[in-house]
């Protein structure tokens, strides 16, 4: 009788167990699953955060949303902040690499400018501290918008609008319109540019339905598999350095052996290959993927990861559910309207479309 | 005593003689003045005009806003219409000749999309009729968006919103996502890029405040001096074809001899170095000026088109006064929301930057 009960139990048991191999079949405790997802990760704030140092005023995001649509900040006067990070494209350009001044290929895939005030440091290697530094550095950069400070700031003199701008984003400087102003302003826009409501965040607000059951499957594996590890807090990344890979060194073609990442930043051997963790809000709106952008697949990018990272092949069912998760982290886009920029005028210095010496 | 009042007379009648010859001091008749303007030019309309062929519907407009800012229409998913027709800065590009696939140059100045669909025709040339057939020309040009029709389908129909966009904008088409519509929407958009309410257009309603006195002056000597006769309509200009100059030919650094104009599209002799009489609307955004682009002051600009149009050396104040009304054209800019776009997928083809063979 025991024995007979026994053999009983167990095959009643064998769909049930069949059923946790099977992802497709797992029972989903959204009680649960919702109290581990909270422990590990932020929602998006509905309201636009503080900025460290930069009060974000009305006046300043709206002189930041005239600078960042302005093609006047690049020397050719053809490229704005929006042309590598496009806010109708997920706030980035869709390419494997941007294309700057003279048509120059920049060195890595350009991160979304969405969420970006929530990262703990700003490029793929942290080299800016924050959105202000950023800023500044591909409107220098000769491969990008090949500008110079003085006359980005001789331009911006030139155009009585803008210096009213500055004046009122400003209040009380003497000498409003100065290169460090623009990157102020920028980043006052850019802290507006974040994506709230997103169905991973109604989920993390409590509403069970908000996401699919692939998508409930594949936040149970984001953290049973480890990658939350890395991928954690509000943007779920961007607040810590590792490598690609931490276990197994990814092929040349996504992992180029000339860029070595963090290193570049810090000097330091243990750096190479060093990157921040990718914020992955968005990411289904981000294709090419790494810092390389030479994956185009989410999907193969998820088991890249896998491997690299997790020294780990994802089954297909895993990859699929991991995917479907990522794309519950679409948030609701920023509606912007496309700021009247004021005229130039014959003081402001001409377009220069040759390339550097 | 005869003698004594007639030299009294004289005398007296110096000042005003004086006035007559100094535009500063000139009556103005506001009256007579806008009944002259009125039987030359209209009013930009405060509504979206009907566009021949075309029913600018909610939902084309909506899908041509999206197409306009959409970089996947260039093969190199990085040039969109609004590349070189930029609603920010008066409809153009600011750029004397565009950049365009490769940073190649392309040959003429880009004309400003604003108030285009009030043209007789597109193009400098007016090689295509109308807005539709002009937004054909630049997606395939190879110094331009260097895309083919076959690629631009081929996206659209690979991104599920699109498709469902072409659907609510084409009811009842069984193929909906084709190039002829999608030059039929951003043809639908670009009639909502309208710029009523300037000064001119107020002053012609009957508001005499609307203009200052210099742009009165202007308005006059403009009238006068002829240079209504090829500049009048809704769009002062864009409605006939004369040659550049009239009178004079330009020296070559604004008429280079390699353009001969609308002879490239008739192959008529007499179409030797004509072109479209430009519209002037808005016309102080636009800068620089001629096909050429090779003028960037608004003053050397009208000074030209006096020696060369008209025959005529338009003095400093003719010139002056003459700039004053030209930014009197200068109406509501539109206010468009930067639109969100649809994701690619796997099947969208991939961004092209190489140059073509």
């Amino acid at each position: 009788m025991a024995r007979m009960m026994r053999l009983a139990m167990v095959v009643t048991a064998l769909p049930l167990a069949f059923g946790a191999v099977s992802a497709v079949a797992a029972p989903i405790d959204d009680a649960a699953l919702m109290t581990e997802a909270k422990a590990l990760f932020e929602p998006v704030p509905q309201v636009v955060p503080k900025v460290s140092g930069n009060a974000v005023t009305g006046e300043k995001v709206e002189l930041g949303r005239m600078l960042f649509f302005d093609p006047r900040l690049s020397a050719s006067q053809l490229l704005s902040c929006n042309t590598c990070h496009n806010l109708g494209m997920g706030g980035d350009d869709n390419l494997e690499t941007s294309v700057g001044h003279g048509w120059q290929r920049g060195p890595r895939n350009a991160p979304t400018v969405l969420n970006a005030v929530f990262n703990v440091a700003q490029f793929w290697d942290g080299r800016a501290a924050d959105l202000k530094e950023q800023a500044k550095g591909p409107i220098q950069a000769g491969v990008e918008m090949n500008n110079q400070p003085a006359v980005v700031v001789e331009s911006l003199k030139s155009i009585p609008t803008y210096v009213e701008h500055f004046k009122r984003a400003f209040p009380g400087e003497a000498d409003p319109v100065t290169f460090d102003n623009v990157a102020m302003a920028i980043e006052a826009f850019e802290a507006t540019l974040i994506t709230p409501a997103s169905p991973f965040d109604q989920y993390l607000e409590g509403n069970a339905a908000a996401m699919t059951d692939a998508q409930k499957r594949g936040l149970k594996t984001f953290i049973d598999a480890g990658c939350a590890a890395c991928h954690g807090g509000v943007n779920l990344g961007g607040q810590d350095y590792y490598p690609f890979g931490v276990v197994e060194r990814p092929g040349a073609d996504i992992l180029p052996p000339e860029d070595k990442g963090r290193f570049t930043v810090t000097q330091t051997a243990a750096d190479e290959y060093v990157f921040r963790a990718v914020p992955l809000r968005n990411v289904a709106l981000t294709a090419p993927y790494f810092h390389s952008g030479n994956v185009w697949d989410l999907n193969q990018a998820v088991a890249v990861m896998g491997t690299a990272q997790l020294g780990r092949d994802l089954s297909d069912a895993e990859v699929a559910d991991i995917v479907a998760f990522l794309h519950a982290l679409t948030g609701e886009q920023p509606r912007v309207e496309y700021p009247i920029l004021p005229a130039s005028t014959n003081a402001t210095p001409r377009p220069v479309l040759m390339m550097p010496n």
